[in-house]
């Protein structure tokens, strides 16, 4: 029932979400959503552009003096940027603006970007066209509703936190004009066993994750508990036992099986490949001409590992608020963490 | 728009599948369907049980004379053991059978399966009313309705195969009582630049295949192209140049960039955990009496890895041709066919 | 939560249903079910097919002993027409059969049928290929579906039932070799107010309601309440005023005020047009020659409005149970029950 | 594939909407856009703050120089009465202001409205609350969508237009401090026989027009063809026969059959109640004590009929739009626009 609805171009006005679902009388506090925000454009790896940009969360709607009235949220952060954006990337031709989309078209696709494919699907020329939206900029909204979804977490006492887990020397690539890539870890504490089923696919725990973090911007790799660790060991050794209590002294499944969460904390991996605009451009040719060429050189980031750990940490905590609302129901908050408590009195598992 | 609803229980009667979105007039050959439900019952890891099943596929609606009508089509895959399990598992209580469910009450969960989380999420009492629908037995269906997704996209030149990567040693394993896993790849070759979107997440098609393959019974870790590898590279290694022609000569990214396909060989990995029911049990606690014991010991696999490449193969076919089907549109064959002609036309690549 | 997915052709092996999103330890009664399919074939108005056919539900996975198991629900409705008409509708060709497709071609469209439409967009040359899915036998499905969401919604208090409001003259018109047609209304006591939602068109009670009755064959207009009526009075007699003890003395807005169930009774209607096959048949045109000619007369019923009564109740408890299930979240019978009964201590609302 | 997620309070900050699935390269014209919206505040039944109001479409997303990017279109429209009312509707309680809400809460539910039900619903003890968002209000982004769906639909041919058939005297019935309601009609010319589909209940036509329709505010019926007149004719005299080059002289079904849109001007219509809000209030009790009193009269409009003609016109030119997505598909305009023609050139059809 918890639906996310997105909108947003790099240095369009304003990206924009539209978030379903929620019960009434969540409190949300605009500083935790801020700081999320800010998480995500920290790191050492990052470039100058995402201390300009200070992102900041708006409301238009489903909100009352901080507490959420049960319809669909609109949340919005500004493109601080577009003002300098403004003749080639806004909504409406600015009057005055001659023919022409005021801005040098990008004719020259990155490797390692949407840029190509997205100008052959959508019949682009200009190759602003597609990387304004393909670009990272869009997770601000992921964060965003994933600082809303861990609020609502919070009442049934699941936290969810990303780490880096490993990742490349940025010093080093920097000075070579490189970039790096890496690991990243999230793990969400306190999640009942039966989120998510086995009963359909697409109700799958896993396969949820699968997809959430999939979905994210450079990752290319996924894995649940040991995962691809697992495939190398024998049956005896990669399961985790059940013991007294309905307790378990290892998490190899991390946290999910069958689909399903299984009450042990839900860990989950996610491999990012380095960022594919370079300062020392890669090959390409030309879409118009055909020509053999340079792609377009942008100031960017030299690593975003920092970065996707909070907005995989967001997306982790969505797809477990989703599950959660499937579980519990309710309209008012109040409602849906009465049948939490409920369920957990119906079951022999307590949160450790 | 194509979508697959599905239903069925490992010793019930019959695992169903509704496929809606097809267009009319394809033609089905039901030896081809047969032939891959063949292939997922190999393997040199299987157990007897897979070689009584001899799984066919029958079809209830939505096929005139082999043809499509544009209608769902109904499939069902009969569970041939059902006759032997009529007294516990019928839909309906056999008539004269007395109080209780006719089969010892399974109360034992197995780690490694969503036997406890399950049991606790529906308030289960006999485990066996959660291990019968999350049994891998259902990936029969996955099979053949990714048979007939092949038989769509055969007819845009794209062909998808599943193969091992890697498996454990299973003569060496059977000998311990003891259970392997492995890798397996699916490669599909001939889709053009252009299916999936970076749009939405839930339109890209790296999520969606994400999702599909950590959707699939005991698989634990996904990744497109070098996944993981390319954590630990530098950008100017990790990237896919585009050279003259619109051609690459490294297929590093897996045919996917951005969430959309680029016009390269489609390349996806899963890794499977090894099976968790062994001969050798594992530890567990009964549920009804809190007590410690061993989990259930029934007939098992040694590795089921041969056929998580032909399920993975399957689920990855479904998810292509959900894409072309949006990109194509069209409710006859021939619509589609012409639109994806047509669409070869406006763009600069060409199938290789 | 609750979807139903179906298939099926008149004359092909079966209708098919998943259902899925129920929660498990539902007792179904199978005659209670076929009791509702009967139900559907009833009717002075109706041909001799119909009770030829005399429909059972039978069950393919989704339940164990009568008991559902949480996981989709499989149902199936034989038809028993099909053995005579296997020459013309299986699936595949049988064995031996010559090119063609064993019946005659239809290619005279009916209309007030989908056949024309059906026939262009789907490209088909046999309109058979239209009208057999097309025709309201599918609603068979719907039936049993809805027996199954009455059967849930009875542990809430909530009962459906569908009438005849107005019918025209059955024996006039059959001795006229004519049709009829006319209006139907269901009503359903016990439903607590809050089911439904004003927040998203998507989530009104009301929005669904009339797609669940429109989308059901030969309807061509659905009301709420006193309906077109209210058009013509003045707000100072349209509405219920509010009581003492939150009560109503009236019920023009037929249990439903913005989009969310009020708890007073909810009444819809529903206006059949009178059946378009006719025994004096119709004016058409060859879809292959475009010659004038007059379309396909088969054996047809004089009146279904009896049949819709049923149907609509059917479809009117399905979305009630839809609308529950996402209020009251619940995987169990009893986490579902419980919720509802703890919602309703804590609102000012008793069920009369 | 056209999706619409929406979000807004009245008198909150602005209505906001997510319109994902258009093509890239249609060109919007942002003043036909606000033609559309002060249509729908025109009238001569509306109140003052209508002309207050002058809403503005603003788009923060998907659209660069007037021309759509093929990526979600954010739209938004301010309330411009936001202003005045911040202290008590702003998303985040404003700096100093003391506990409470800034404004008097409603507790007296008024007949007719969502208040009742949707304060019991999410736990709302404030009605402003509920009638925030339940208001009609948000119709303005319904308009804003359906202007843009108009857009579409012209590169088709399609046009779409609604009409008032029926209004009590609003004159008269301001003199009474009364309301009335009325009968609008929506035509759309041009649309081709294969919108919508028979095969699934929600791949139908007339069930979409029939939610889109009965989910605007006040709507209580809605009819497609003749309608409700249709139940009280014969067979031989309510269908609409085929003539030669598959013409009709009649369109009884209103350009619908089976579901399916046949290549008759598609026609419906739709009741709307006589307002709620009466300057004369109706009975109401307390929330909070249980007393008898009066619902809350705020200044209101006398009739919205007109209002509807336009919110409906939108509802019905996104449903089409929606229907020729996923007929058509293709990504960019180009290929959209030229898969419809190729399917007129395929079947026997000619717009007239």
């Amino acid at each position: 029932m918890l639906r996310l609805a997105t909108a947003g171009e790099s240095h369009g006005p304003a990206l924009v979400g539209v978030l379903s679902g929620l019960p009434a009388g969540l409190v949300l506090d605009r500083d935790a959503i801020d700081a999320d925000l800010a998480r995500r454009q920290q790191g050492q790896g990052r470039s100058p552009r995402q201390r300009i940009e200070q992102d900041r969360v708006e409301v238009l709607a489903g909100l009352r003096h901080g507490r959420t009235l049960g319809t669909p949220l609109a949340i919005v952060v500004r493109n601080r940027d577009h003002e300098n954006w403004q003749w080639g990337m806004s909504p409406w031709r600015p009057e005055g603006e001659p023919e022409g989309k005021g801005t040098k078209p990008v004719t020259l696709p990155r490797p390692g970007h949407a840029d190509l494919a997205g100008a052959l699907k959508y019949g682009h020329e200009d190759i602003r066209d597609v990387l304004e939206r393909a670009s990272a900029r869009q997770t601000a909204i992921t964060v965003a509703a994933g600082a809303v979804a861990k609020a609502l977490l919070a009442h049934l006492g699941v936290a969810v936190a990303g780490a880096i887990v490993d990742e490349g020397s940025v010093e080093d690539a920097r000075a070579d004009r490189d970039t790096v890539g890496g690991v990243i870890e999230v793990r969400a504490s306190g999640a009942p066993p039966g989120l998510g089923s086995y009963a359909s696919r697409e109700d799958r725990l896993d396969a949820r994750l699968g997809a959430a973090l999939m979905g994210i911007q450079a990752v290319k790799g996924v894995e649940i508990g040991d995962g691809f660790a697992l495939a190398g060991l024998r049956g005896s050794e990669a399961h985790d036992e059940i013991l007294p209590g309905f307790t378990r002294e290892t998490n190899r499944a991390g946290g999910i099986e069958g689909g399903v969460s299984n009450g042990e904390e839900i860990v989950v991996r996610a491999a990012m490949k380095p960022l594919p605009t370079l300062m020392q451009p890669l090959r390409s040719v030309d879409l118009r001409s055909g020509a053999p060429g340079e792609a377009l050189v942008e100031r960017s980031d030299v690593s975003a590992v920092e970065a996707l750990s909070v907005v995989a940490e967001a997306a982790v905590a969505f797809e477990l608020a989703r599950a959660a609302r499937e579980k519990f129901g309710g309209d008012a908050l109040g409602d849906f963490v009465a049948a939490h408590r409920a369920y957990l009195e119906r079951i022999p598992w307590r949160p450790r």
